[in-house]
């Protein structure tokens, strides 16, 4: 019996000293995703992306004046870097990439240490984070972070605060309340619907009096967007003709059209569309890995139905618009007025790979990548 | 002496008898453009439109109550005239020509006889006139009717009154009001630019303060434009590339488009757009005439530009804007602070020529035609 017992005697203190050596390891490196090469279609992991190990104390890196060090948390996924993976000198409204640089998005992040009065250890952050374990904030960016201490006892996911409560809902939120003029009873249709924007965007359609119909790539998607997020109708572009879809979904036309995906869709929904429509163009991520984009025919109808098509960006209206947004979608969550599905990825190695199957439509919610627990 | 004088001596009774019988020639004969046959490209004199000569008296035509008789005097031939050379079945904003009817559009003219006590004989007036020298306007259609008879002594041309100061002059003024936001030492473009409207639309940027281009398919055209309408800079976009000649017009960009034509030009302008850019959608002329138009390729540039681009439909807001039109513009006129060009093809005969030419880019000027004196 001795012989057979004799390990677990010693599997405590094997286990600790398996932890230490781990969390030594984890400490002296920082795994992080680098932008290697401009992608012309897809991105591929491992050329245009690369995940790398690098030698990094999170205890003993040099912070000046005004720096801080954070652990990211969750990272934010969204269509579009893949607009910032473009050569530098084609200007754009968000910054190219820089090759053999870090990538970088919004992110939630917990303070480690810090030599910046604004923020202390153990503040919750939220910022233009790298795609890596650990970054260390330097003085001249720290403006751009805030502070998100109300993250810790909500009660929502920390994730949401990427998502539903970050750059995507407010997306969603702005687009409708800014560029929709809705009016109840109306017809709002929505690409990508169970994406990231798209979900909070029928959502809120909902809310407000509309009937609502959404594109999805996947059935499991479109029963989602029924069975929880209270939309009216939604078909799967991949076996249901657009046009057809339209036809069936949107028997009086569609009045609203919260463009995600461009291209052929653009079009039918153009033949579908009532006068005095409003085109809300948020995204065309069909349209992002095509070398050659697909050109939209049927423009000449923007006449005599007086169509308006209006792009957005926003970042330009968000300071105007973030109190009531964060109002409003924080109390729809915790009313369980509002659904926000996220699509989890664990670990930052897994990043690469999770954005390139946002871009083709694999991610089933808002992408997200779970880097570290608190 | 004799022998060579008698003839001459019957002359006056000879010309007067020669012009009773033309006059009763006239009166005898309606001369009217029908509509045959639904073209595909360019419609073709004689397969889809026909000049017919009717028999018709003006002195014993038949009125009813309410009916009343107009001899028409200038007709406006315009681009969207195209569209209604439709099959009957695809709706529009503007209804589709009847086969076998004569074609119809604005126009002014007097009035010959009348059983309407809103219109009396010598009544000048402005409404939608058969494409005929005689039209008898029928009481159910009498209330689409205006009086115009400041036309007969305000020293203007009449067909300034189907021009400038008709439909055409109006779509330029509410596109430019209503849709283009204009801000001083913003650059406005316009295609057609020495059109009906474009012409128009030009001059009104520069009371704006506006750095105003435009494109036209005719150096003398071009000439026009700088010398007499101010305009900075005009080019030929058949021997100059429509992207080459942005560039080097709008150094800073092009904040306005005023679009007529539609296709390739369209795609130029969004390269060359700035950030906001209003894109205002008055007509698509290059695609009218197309069985496949062409498509536009770069519409994802409308999200990273917020690029709004808006249809419109002059009767829309004709009644909004009427009166500060009317009031502007016939200021503007009178003081001389515009020109406008007109492109007069005399005799209804020759309207299918006018409208088949202009489809074509051949009129230099807002195209009319003159049917008869008053």
């Amino acid at each position: 019996m001795f012989t057979l017992l004799q390990p677990l005697l010693f599997l405590p203190q094997t286990i600790i000293t398996f932890f230490r050596i781990i969390k030594t390891k984890e400490n002296m490196s920082n795994t992080q995703v680098y932008f290697r090469k401009v992608p012309t279609t897809y991105p591929v992991n491992g050329e245009h992306i690369e995940v790398v190990k690098t030698p990094f104390s999170a205890d003993t890196v040099e912070l000046a004046d005004g720096d801080f060090l954070i652990k990211n948390l969750v990272l934010s996924v969204d269509p579009y870097m893949r607009g910032r993976m473009r050569n530098q000198t084609k200007k754009s409204y968000s910054p190219a990439f820089a090759i053999d640089a870090v990538l970088n998005g919004a992110g939630v992040s917990v303070v480690l240490r810090s030599k910046n009065e604004n923020f202390k250890a153990g503040d919750y952050v939220y910022g233009l984070i790298g795609w890596e374990e650990y970054t260390v904030v330097r003085a001249a960016m720290a403006g751009s972070f805030q502070l998100r201490n109300e993250a810790k006892d909500s009660g929502l996911p920390i994730s949401n605060y990427i998502g539903v409560l970050g750059m995507p809902g407010m997306t969603a939120y702005i687009g409708l309340y800014k560029f929709a003029n809705m009016k109840a009873g109306e017809t709002l249709f929505v690409s990508a619907a169970a994406g990231a924007v798209g979900q909070l965007v029928g959502q809120i359609g909902k809310i407000n009096g509309l009937h609502v119909v959404g594109s999805v790539g996947d059935d499991s998607k479109a029963k989602y967007l029924i069975d929880e997020c209270d939309f009216d109708a939604v078909f799967n572009y991949k076996t249901t003709n657009v046009a057809e879809g339209l036809a069936e979904h949107c028997p009086n036309g569609v009045d609203i059209y919260f463009e995600n995906v461009g291209g052929k869709t653009l079009e039918a929904v153009i033949d579908a569309a009532n006068n005095f429509a409003r085109i809300v163009v948020c995204g065309m991520i069909s349209q992002y890995n095509l070398e050659n984009p697909e050109p939209v025919h049927n423009l000449v109808q923007i006449i005599g139905k007086r169509i308006r098509m209006e792009g957005f960006i926003v970042g330009d209206s968000a300071a105007e618009y973030r109190p009531a947004f964060v109002k409003d979608v924080t109390t729809w969550l915790k009313e369980g007025k509002i659904q926000y599905k996220e699509d989890v990825a664990v670990g930052i190695e897994n990043a690469p790979e999770a954005f390139i199957g946002m871009l083709k439509g694999k991610n089933f919610g808002k992408q997200v990548v779970k880097i570290a627990d608190a």
